[in-house]
Formats: structure tokens, sequence, C-alpha cells
């Protein structure tokens, strides 16, 4: 009896719009793209404003992304434990690895950045926090396919995007993978996603010994790889940084 | 005849709900906080946690933010034409003053931080993106009730707290400062938020002459100041950080 409230999965859905794309869009596109009159339209638009969720162009009228969600999106990441757990071992992971460290966890069908560690070498870096990265190609993405059934259904059902030649799309190999990452407990992803950057992750574990999240170490394919081969020193440390968070989410140590 | 969709205010007053305070509530705590009977809580709640805004805990049954907020917040962030334009200058400012850089804009009673420069010194520094800070107190917050109509009403009407000794709560000394802000183009926060923290801003403006924001540097005060004066490098460094992205904004040059 899953009974929902139909003008809310209307204002759902008009951010999900806002959100992708075009990001600025008037009225009439707005309740075209989402099969509404106008009117209707009008009032959720009306209504999301109001409460911070949309904000109008003054110029042109157009609507787009409102305040309200960059101040409740980082409550969120104040609330999550995860997170909050993982923030020291992430530090010291990018710290003996030299590279940046993501913190990601299934959200729709992708891997969600809830924390980014910047490479600690003063370069120039964009925050990743609340992007989303892709599940069939990245590490981050096959140790949560290979670790939580959700995620492997989402993955399985998905459109799997070729985005190098290196990128594994076809179902049976894409198994494949993700059964080598079970039995090694790490997954890899050399220029599968982008040209010339290499990621290694591993799974945490919460106390009921449920995969919460997944952490990676992500740089250069010339320094995460050495002769071909992804460095085991990088490898190790990742692994470690998952235990470690693992356990202090309570997680046995077995 | 601004008509509105209740079950949108109600559904935006629980996510406030949660980003404030306990964070963590059962459906009789949200219910009875907001004066709903529980079926209509519960339609809402259970809508809001099919789109991904909420999430219920497993263990304890209590809601939580959901990750959708997280992603929607990060879009925002990318349509923000201002943070856009800002990021190489709030990048010089960091490196010229080897301090903390911060971009904000006004968003309901307080300041929106939407970028933050790490202080470049390697140091372990907390992202504030998408944290508030209070209009009266920060530099930031009395360049926006300085030169923005609406922020000022804001903090004339706001209950001006006390942070710290130094905190100017009494509406005529703090009017007193707003006219020393216009007069000067900058204003100042040392320690009248945090203990030992100081802080300088200018106002942004765009191409209408309108005040869209503001950007400062913020650090130990004694690094900031020197002999009790805030060093005039510091202040303008700040100011031509503003000026350029204003002028990056389409303002005129005058």
């Amino acid at each position: 009896m899953a009974r929902t409230i139909q003008s809310l999965e209307r204002a759902a859905a008009m951010l999900r719009l806002l959100a992708g794309g075009e990001r600025r869009l008037g009225l009439s596109d707005i309740s075209s793209s989402l099969g509404l009159a106008k009117g209707t339209a009008h009032g959720i638009l009306r209504t999301l404003q109001q409460e911070g969720f949309v904000e109008q162009d003054a110029a042109s009228g157009r609507y787009q992304l409102g305040a309200e969600l960059l101040r409740l999106g980082n409550s969120y990441l104040d609330v999550h434990e995860l997170r909050a757990r993982a923030l020291v071992w992430t530090d010291d992971l990018a710290r003996s690895s030299g590279e940046s460290v993501y913190l990601g966890v299934l959200h729709q069908q992708g891997v969600l950045i809830v924390h980014h560690v910047f490479r600690p070498d003063d370069s120039r870096q964009v925050l990743e926090v609340g992007a989303m990265q892709p599940l069939h190609s990245t590490a981050l993405g096959k140790v949560l396919s290979a670790y939580d059934p959700v995620a492997h259904s989402e993955v399985v059902e998905a459109d799997r995007e070729t985005f190098t030649p290196r990128t594994v799309t076809g179902l049976e190999d894409f198994e494949g993978l993700l059964d080598l990452t079970r039995a090694r407990g790490w997954a890899a992803d050399v220029e599968e996603t982008w040209d010339g950057v290499a990621s290694v992750a591993a799974p945490i574990h919460d106390r009921r010994r449920m995969p919460v999240g997944a952490v990676g170490v992500t740089g250069a394919v010339e320094r995460v790889c050495k002769d071909g081969e992804l460095r085991p020193e990088i490898i190790a440390a990742v692994r470690d940084c998952a235990r470690a968070v693992s356990r202090d989410l309570g997680a046995g140590r077995f």
C-alpha cells in the first residue's frame, strides 16, 4: 500500500530535470518535458521557489536550482556516519599514496562521491563531492557492484556506456570482473573511464557485514601503475584504509 | 495571488527539520514537531524516501536526509555563475594571502558559503561549502548587509547573537559598521565571530551593479592582523579579487 504524493513526485522530477542537461529552463520547457499543464507546473515551481529549492533568473525568467539544496546537501554530509568515520583514514591514504582519495556510496544507478581528499601536491583540483561516477567502469563502482546486490542489479540492467577503448561493457566479461573483484577483495580501473587515469578501490563493511561504501585512490596511470601493473603498495594502502574504516564502523576483524 | 502547494511546503519543512538539531528523527518526532497527523507525515516521508531526499535507518526506523540532496546541491554549484567566474581569482587570492578564501551569497537569514579555497599549507581543513555564516558578525555577512537591501532588512530584523565579547549586536553600532563598510568598500571581522580568527571581505557586483556576493580571506588573527591592525596587503588583495570577479561578471570598471 505505497501511497505517495503526486505533487511531491512532480517537484522531485523538476529538480532532477534542472540538475541535468540544460540547467536553466523556462516554464514551457519544464511543463512540456514533464507532461504537465503550465498552470500545474507553475504552482509547483512557485512553491519550490518560495522554499529556496529553485531560483528564477530575473532577466530571462528561466528557472534553476536554488541555494537551499546546497545547504541541505551539506547537512546530509554531516549526518553521514560513513564519511565521519572515514575522514582521518582517507587523509592518511592520500598522504601515503600521494594521490586523490574518493569515498563513494551507491546512489540511484551510480556512485555518489561523499568525500574527496585532494592529491597532496598543491595543484589546482576540482572538488568532486556530490558528483556521480558510473558503476560499471570505475574502481569504486565495480566494488559496489561486486558486493552490494542492489548495485549489482542496477549495473546489470543499465546501459553500460563505452568511455574508452578499455571499458568493459559486455555482461559476461563484466561479471567476470566482479568475480575477480570478490576473489581479490579489490577492484581496479585502468583507463576504463578516463584516458590516462587509473584507480584502485576496496569495499567498506559495517557491523552487520553489509557493504556500505567503497574507498579508492585515483591518479595518473603513470604513477598508479608501474610496468603495466598496478603498484602493489597502492593496493595494500587502499585495502588497509577500507579495513580501518570498516573496523571503525563496527565490522568484525575477519 | 500566490497559490502554493501545501504538501510541498510540508515536505520542505521536514527537510529543514532533519537538517537542523537532532538530524535523525522518528515519525512521532517529525509529526509532532510540524503539527501534522502521523498518517499525513508518513505519506510525505514515504514519498521523500522514494525520491531519495530522505533515508530511513534500517535498525532504528529513524529518518535522516538522503543522498539525492547532495547530488542536487552539487548541481546547484555547477549552475552558479558567480562561483564559476570566481574559481581562478579565489585560487590566486589564497595563494597570495596564504590564507583560506570564502565566497558567500545571501541565503535565508545568513551567508551561504558557495566556494572555499583551503589555506595553501597542507594542514587538515574542513570544507565549508554549503555551511552558513551569520550576517551580523562575519566580514562576508557585513558586506552583504551593507550592499544588499534584502540582506540589510534580514539582519536588522534578526536576533543578533553574541558570539564573543567583540560581537557588535546593538542596532545603532551595527548600522555604524555598515556605514563604515560602504565608505571603505570592505568589511572586517576581528574576533567578532570566532576567538582568534579574523577576516576581511569585499563585495562582488554583476553587470547591473547588483551586489551578488562577497569574497573574503579568513585566518588566525596573529597572521591577518599586525600590531592590532588588519594587514593592508591582505585588504588590497581581497579588494582586487572582488573587483576581478565583478569584472568577469560584466560589472563596469567604475
